[in-house]
């Protein structure tokens, strides 16, 4: 018998007592000090921390209510699947996501590494900090996650039910929404457009037609197609990173769709960060500094995914008839133009639609933020209209460069 | 209280009890007498008939263990899957699948619409019969079960708990294996090759790299795109039919896939049929009738399929991305080019694989059963490799034609 043996909503006390019953990583002369630092709606995030040894850990648990509007009666198993999401990553791309200690389905409570000494990325970027090592880990995780849950590695009867576990009708339908909808109708009245940019973005977005028709294909793809087991909402605010190592957090938009849906993600992202960076920093030596690490990077994650996904399909493949001479290079063709079909509406929907991003919101001058949004969805259409042509870094590089010289 | 509270299998008399307590289809006062009419491994089937009145009814009852190796232990979910898919039909495509009067968990058994007076419309064809209603049937049958259960029209999270409700990992593993990779590679060693046509299976199967390479992509797709919910083995042995009907039987293999599944099943197994009728009927006039008829039935099924499916799609649609121009003959192209490939795979498999079908096995002139499953491949590998030129009803006559005419 156990205080835990049913669900309640833990006060700071509580954490620590549950801690140290539930762990081993205190031991009882320990002098714990916990302290809430969630600032979401839906969960509450604890630290904490032995006094005597610096030790520390994190304690999530969900709330079923909401914390801002307690009428609101939440699902909790959002955070099974990310508990389950994030134990899976560590298994195939240790290191890359922050460790699960344990996952308690009867408190919706999960155990896990303390990452206080990361940041986050977004941040950090705009703060034009540069880390050599991002291609080069997040295509590590990328590969391993996204091969190794799909239909080329696993048994099929297990990934089917693997499928099946990860089904994500609520979060998903909020990708489907604010990804692959309103940014071209607005039909629910939430896009947030900057002034300046208004009538370029009813003539370039809302009014082209050829558009919507690729989005909507798009659209089907996202919602059919269960190749992987995708993070879902891998951007630079899911990313804690330092100049050593780099964490992937958050994976509660975890389903089966698209491998190119995370790839993309990055890309469209550090898209975003070139666009800060071109419209913000002043001193041009720097500026083109840092343009350059932005630029490789872009480069680097897609010509390093291609190159690892080449060598752990070789490796890992068990599927026979994806053995067969010229499928690989057909199926990698194909995740490249999802890659870059998703980096071209992640790009765009983070323009319009109601989910912004600080690397534009933040750029104070008013002509250099209709410039960077400009930039932005310009490129994020081509890549869309023209997705099967990008099959390089160089090929992004390029786009980036003419669209930014034409704008 | 009630003896049928927990699980026990059946005896007649037992049925004809469950079927008094259970149901109101018969009164006290009725005579009844009951019958196993089952022939398969894994369930019992029962008529029970009030001699009365003649009104009959099934009661199919699934086994725990295997009736022919009871030592085999069976997961009864597939006939729970069965059921719901059989009552859906009947929503979607009023009587065009038999009526479930009630579905019973505890005892895994299914009362249903007795359906003696219907035969197996591959033993009708067999007999060389028309069905000159067929292809408006099954068209009607396949525009609703399938549109009506694809993101076209469905509300999308409604439709992801169906997904997930119709995962189905053990039965579509059979047909990733029969259909996707052993009648290209023998890779289990179960295949069956009618010996006069040996040489010519190693040559234009196992040896042909190309067609390969075609199957695997299309094996992906059928593991990965969840697009509607398929009857996962509509043949000709899967229809109880009479003149004036078409009833669909037996979904246990229903899963969410491509909606081409069903429909390029429909179209292999009328060209088994044209192939058995072109060996058989010795009777030239008699035999130009048939094949007529046959040809006409497969045109029809397409060019019914295109008109109902349009009309059903501008009626039902949902989602507003799919309402952009173009987008419906896009997505109707998608579809028949999927009808074609899998056309193709079905017909190919029948031939080789270890589920063959009467209407090649049948023929006893071992020249003309050679020159007949020599057509089917042929005819089968043009519709796998160029799969995207069939969309219309005379494209695949033209083929069947011209097929013959060079065999």
């Amino acid at each position: 018998m156990s205080r835990f043996d049913d669900y309640f909503l833990m006060k700071e006390e509580d954490v620590i007592a549950y801690v140290l019953e539930k762990h081993t990583l205190f031991d009882q002369n320990a002098s714990l000090e916990c302290r809430e630092i969630g600032t979401g709606n839906l969960n509450y995030i604890y630290k904490v921390r032995d006094k005597k040894t610096d030790h520390s850990v994190i304690v999530k648990q969900a709330g079923i209510h909401g914390r801002l509007n307690p009428n609101k009666l939440l699902n909790t198993d959002r955070n099974r699947r990310e508990s389950e999401t994030l134990i899976l990553h560590n298994r195939l791309a240790p290191g890359f996501a922050p460790e699960v200690y344990q996952y308690d389905k009867t408190m919706s409570c999960c155990l896990m590494e303390d990452l206080s000494s990361y940041n986050i990325m977004r941040d950090e970027l705009l703060d034009h900090k540069i880390f050599p090592l991002f291609a080069e880990h997040i295509t590590t995780f990328m590969v391993n996650t996204l091969l190794l849950t799909s239909d080329i590695t696993m048994n099929h009867e297990e990934k089917k039910e693997q499928v099946k576990a990860f089904i994500n009708p609520q979060l998903c339908e909020i990708s489907e929404r604010l990804v692959y909808t309103d940014p071209y109708t607005d039909i629910h009245g939430k896009n947030r457009v900057f002034e300046p940019i208004t009538d370029f973005v009813v003539k370039e977005l809302y009014g082209d037609k050829k558009l919507h028709l690729e989005v909507a294909k798009l659209k089907f793809d996202f919602m059919n197609n269960a190749q992987s087991l995708v993070h879902g909402d891998l951007h630079t605010g899911s990313i804690f990173i330092r100049a050593d190592s780099t964490k992937v957090i958050d994976p509660e938009f975890a389903f089966y769709g698209p491998m190119g849906y995370d790839v993309g993600s990055i890309i469209a992202n550090l898209l975003f960060c070139w666009a800060n960076a071109d419209a913000t920093i002043t001193d041009r030596e720097k500026r083109r500094g840092f343009l350059n690490w932005v630029e490789h990077t872009i480069a680097d994650t897609i010509d390093l995914f291609k190159v690892k996904f080449k060598v752990a399909f070789e490796k890992h493949v068990t599927e026979i008839m994806a053995k067969t001479d010229g499928f690989l290079d057909w199926y990698l063709g194909t995740v490249l133009t999802d890659t870059a079909a998703v980096a071209g509406l992640e790009a765009i929907r983070r323009v319009v639609g109601i989910a912004s991003v600080a690397d534009l919101t933040s750029i104070e001058n008013p002509d250099a933020r209709a410039r960077a949004e400009k930039i932005v969805i310009t490129a994020g259409k081509n890549l869309v209209l023209r997705r099967a042509s990008y099959n390089t870094g160089q090929d992004f590089i390029q786009l980036l460069q003419q669209t930014a010289a034409s704008i």
